[in-house]
């Protein structure tokens, strides 16, 4: 089959890669449409020590053959990435996201989704109703991830909530977040980017020392970093109040350094670390129309064109990249 | 009066400074005992930029004056050291510890104990019960500061605890810790100081790198930091569990470096900055005699004394050292 396989030299698509084979509980997917994520370009630049094999992890597919549970079989799906080994502490109380020998899809030990064919659990898969289009359903993941915020803290009315980046994740959050009521502000350096919140409710602030100076003098209940950069992070704690809480949403290979710990300390902050989050709320958030990701699509390419798509992906200003196999 | 005050060449003590008069809430106190903290030895490292005036802020005192409310005089307190600005959002939530205009005995705009006398606000006042002795009330503050883990996480019987740092802060945690059934280990590398937390239940670890191998493959649900050090902040990440929580009660002037911040949004860990806590529950263990932390104290000066006091306090191995005026 053709897949964008990560090798000793960088990303190849390949037409002879292997057909996987489904495996016990597994089931195979067509993918009928791929997303690119900032993890992806994190893991072509080294994060995690590199991944080697198929990369990519979001997407929607149909299931082709699912032997532990053939009612699958046809169904249009989405998946969570995280395969624990169904033993563990963590695995047996729910939390195979966190299991010390788990495998990632695209992203640790498994085969992702650039690729015609992918495998995953049948344990993984949510069905994805019939008028929640490709386009929308391939959100699933990153918006799961979004909404593992709220998982984390309650967040609702009467909480001054910032959000630092307009990237794709950010504005996935920010969806999120306005359903909650909060008082929303998101932060960002892309006019156009911050325009697709326009009707959200949330207060939009173009990224200038002015106006971080400003924020920072009437910091926020929470912070939802999501910008993907060091920089951001310490952005992110001056915008925090004493007892206040920042949450990170980004992974980069970049280590931090020059960090004041005793302000975190002196102040009382907590810092939350959010992963992947659950599917049920975004795909009820999709089914609805709550949320409509759509308007962040800034391209479609095709598998052969995997390459392309992500180094278009990591330019200034490009939203959600597509893949088509 | 006599006075140990920091100036621009350090720590020295004053026979001519002026005896403070209380303004509008503020008693006067006549100075029984003093403690000296790690904080303070911070400080005229530098932290915080510096601090100019008397040093310190752990005491057990005699109110002499209090004219806004005389049923204070001639009782013996301890006293929170935070005096907020009594009109912003956080003094009129009761958070005035966090205020930003705020004063705090001995460390910012306000001098502290280590003199004959000093001020507080009536409001920050605990009475002292006559059978506690000075030498265990003057542990009122930093004990109060390890209840503040309590506030800030639930803490119970099945949960897997750990206090890294056997220093004076270390221990009071490890003390308070005890007290709620928590399944806890105490990290420290003196076996004396250890040996202190005999007859609490907590299981006693020297550390070593093959411990904190050990400790590190099965890690805890809750890891207190009180090491005073950066590299304790990364050995305390190392052992706590995905989704757990690491508290932090260090503060130092060092910067921190080279730090992982992805490993937290990986693990989904939560670090939470904890400092000065509440008073009740410190005094009542005080004055139950659930703990006594009394076995802390390694030695006595006179203020005369007190550089040769706070000398001791840094050296290795030296826990509590008090300072009587």
């Amino acid at each position: 089959m053709r897949a964008a396989v990560v090798g000793e030299h960088g990303l190849v698509v390949r037409d002879d890669y292997p057909l996987p084979t489904a495996q016990e509980r597994e089931a195979l997917i067509r993918v009928r449409l791929a997303g690119v994520c900032a993890t992806d370009i994190e893991l072509l630049r080294g994060y995690k020590g590199g991944f080697r094999g198929v990369l990519g992890h979001e997407f929607v597919g149909e299931v082709i053959r699912a032997p532990a549970d053939p009612s699958w079989e046809g169904r249009r799906v989405v998946g969570e990435i995280n395969v624990g080994c169904g033993q563990c502490n963590f695995c047996r109380r729910g939390l195979g996201k966190h299991c010390r020998r788990r495998t990632s899809l695209g992203i640790i030990g498994r085969d992702g989704v650039f690729a015609e064919y992918t495998l995953l659990p049948v344990e993984n898969l949510h069905a994805v109703p019939d008028h929640v289009s490709d386009e929308a359903a391939v959100f699933a993941e990153p918006l799961a991830a979004a909404y593992e915020l709220l998982e984390q803290a309650d967040i609702g009315p009467g909480q001054r909530v910032t959000v630092l980046g307009d990237g794709r994740l950010g504005l996935l959050c920010a969806f999120v977040l306005a359903q909650t009521g909060c008082d929303l502000t998101v932060i960002g350096r892309n006019p156009e980017k911050l325009a697709l919140l326009t009707g959200t409710g949330a207060h939009i602030v173009l990224a200038s020392p002015d106006t971080l100076d400003r924020l920072a003098d009437d910091p926020a209940d929470i912070v939802v970093d999501a910008t993907g950069a060091c920089t951001g992070f310490f952005t992110a704690l001056r915008l925090v109040r004493p007892l206040g809480v920042l949450m990170l949403k980004s992974t980069f290979a970049d280590r931090v350094n020059d960090f004041d710990l005793s302000r975190l300390v002196v102040d009382e902050i907590t810092i939350v670390g959010s992963r992947c989050g659950p599917f049920a709320p975004a795909l009820a958030a999709l089914v609805s129309g709550a949320i409509d990701p759509r308007p962040l699509i800034h391209a479609e390419y095709s598998l052969e064109h995997a390459a392309a798509a992500i180094a278009r992906a990591g330019e200034k200003g490009v939203l959600k990249v597509l893949i088509r196999p």
